[in-house]
């Protein structure tokens, strides 16, 4: 008998994404036969340690989903020859997050993930809660990464999770990049990976339970002071309950569709924006105004940004006011951008300059 | 003292729209001036009716969006020398529509608005009961806007409506042209005019009150049996109070966003199409590998509808495996879409024909 359906998917996803890194890895490695020596006494198993062996690190907070993964992890990479080791982030931010740390690293060890470590970071304010916690996790994610020479990090997102980071960007209202969500592989060097991405989250609890997978559910995800746990555990069973239950997985392929889109036209704004600039490397409002909206926007909020507007601040609207210095000028004066960036109209030329 | 907010701004809304009218109007006239008797005798108001004056229809419901609009008609267009008529269309849904259509053509009438009249419509079942009513509806205005000769038809759909024809659109999950909600011009020859696109719903039911408007609740609009009703009275407020306010504005924001970017990315397509074929028209497999995703994608479901799949029964789901042929080639069959047309690779080439 084989195992729990739920089982058999999760490992079948953390294969698929263990094979693409072994792949990319070999081809790396291909890359760097020309050392010899190491490389032949390393195939031997002679060294201090495997170091031919790729080390995949799971990120795992010990809840469902995390915990799902670490398992199929630790199930699929010794069969691959992949080294399979898990990190948790004590984030501190609840007494006796250490304690619950602990625990993390001892299930994850009981699964025989090696290494395995916690890391304490101290969460700042910049950008409200979620972005802080986030952006403390990443950095602590990277740097054990880094400290350990894993080849990737493999984190847990689902699509459930896709769906709500898809809702959370449609509330920004700042166009289709904002709608595609996290990506399948990101960071620098292709460093994490998300195995989950098209699974639900049901499919993952069932394979923890299936397992006998001991799971802890972090109270921040029903907390309602996180815009998040609202949207979970309120906004989207509202609106499953009248569009129908296809809801996730609608805004999960929105998610891939938008990016796709989002790289083409932005692809195309980078081929644009050296047509439109005289030989002083000015913007001509001519030639601007002869782009496409989409392009025109794009072209305009990189040349914002390049001036010295904050990228974060810089809004959909922001770039709509600049844009009527082209295809609405009436004499206007200059726009204001955050960043103390100011666009103006001077003869024929868009003029993008930091005061 | 001015008129109350609300309803000064809904008339500068109707103000704006009529002012694009009689330009491209005029425009239009100055190119049919070869019929100078025509146009002179007019131009007198001598003729049997001023054919000179254009004439803008509303599309009026009773409900209190198209009520206002068509107070905002009736206030403006004498100003400005347009003739303000009205339309409303009997679906024979429930039983005293007709009654109800005569209240309406006798509300209208008291406004001001001449020619104003009523058209019963047969709503068949095709796609469902809400695509059915809205082919009805259009079928009805598209007529009455020929038999009258009128400009345009104006439509009372507010950011609102819009907001929810996005959330609509996302739970087809079938990328952003499905995003981009209503235009604010659409139709054969620019003939519908939507000018409350950019005012909440709010606000024009604050200037019907302010005006003693008597309006009626269509029951159809608070039906659990319709999905917009649904989205309307529990999805988007749960995805408010879990998002905040700002929800139907980055909603509507993302409707406009979406649809210039689907427009750029579909004339990038019909570019690019000229560009893959060889020279006895067929998609080249390599060409085509080499276009961004979003742009390839857009070419096969442009060679699949031209090959007779019909576009509503055509889902992202179904590109993709035909993109597989490209992008995943391990030798598999024929694809089979919708419309009995199969997509498979022979050779180096992408044929899609129908069976």
């Amino acid at each position: 008998m084989g195992p729990h359906p739920a089982v058999a998917a999760i490992r079948l996803a953390v294969r698929r994404v263990l094979h693409d890194i072994l792949t990319e890895h070999s081809a790396h490695s291909a890359r760097a036969a020309h050392c010899a020596s190491a490389a032949s006494a390393a195939s031997r198993g002679t060294g201090p340690c495997d170091r031919r062996a790729p080390l995949v690190l799971v990120a795992c907070s010990g809840g469902a989903d995390s915990m799902g993964l670490a398992s199929a992890l630790a199930f699929e990479a010794p069969k691959l020859g992949v080294r399979a080791g898990g990190v948790t982030v004590d984030h501190g931010l609840q007494s006796g997050s250490d304690i619950r740390a602990a625990e993390v690293v001892a299930r994850l060890t009981a699964l025989g993930l090696d290494p395995v470590e916690s890391v304490a970071v101290s969460v700042g304010r910049d950008g409200g809660p979620e972005a802080a916690a986030r952006d403390a996790r990443y950095g602590a994610l990277d740097s054990a990464a880094e400290r350990h020479g894993a080849a990737a990090v493999l984190l847990a997102h689902t699509r459930d999770d896709q769906a709500e980071t898809v809702l959370l960007g449609l509330a920004r209202g700042s166009g289709i990049r904002s709608l595609s969500g996290m990506a399948a592989v990101s960071g620098a060097g292709r460093r994490y990976r998300r195995p989950f991405l098209q699974l639900d989250r049901q499919t993952v609890r069932t394979a923890c339970l299936a397992q006998s997978i001991p799971v802890w559910d972090d109270p921040h995800n029903a907390d309602p002071a996180y815009t998040r746990s609202r949207l979970r555990q309120e906004g989207l069973p509202a609106l499953e309950k009248a569009l129908g239950k296809g809801v996730v997985e609608a805004l999960a392929r929105t998610a891939q569709l938008s990016r796709d889109d989002a790289d083409a036209l932005d692809a195309w704004a980078a081929d644009a924006e050296s047509t439109v600039r005289d030989d002083a490397g000015q913007l001509e409002v001519e030639k601007l105004f002869a782009l496409p909206p989409a392009v025109r926007r794009r072209v305009l909020r990189k040349a914002a940004i390049t001036a010295g507007a904050p990228a974060g601040s810089l809004f959909a609207r922001h770039i709509e006011e600049v844009d009527r210095l082209i295809t609405g000028w009436r004499g206007q004066s200059g726009i204001n951008l955050p960043g103390r960036v100011e666009a103006l109209r001077q003869g024929g030329r868009l003029v993008l300059r930091q005061g």
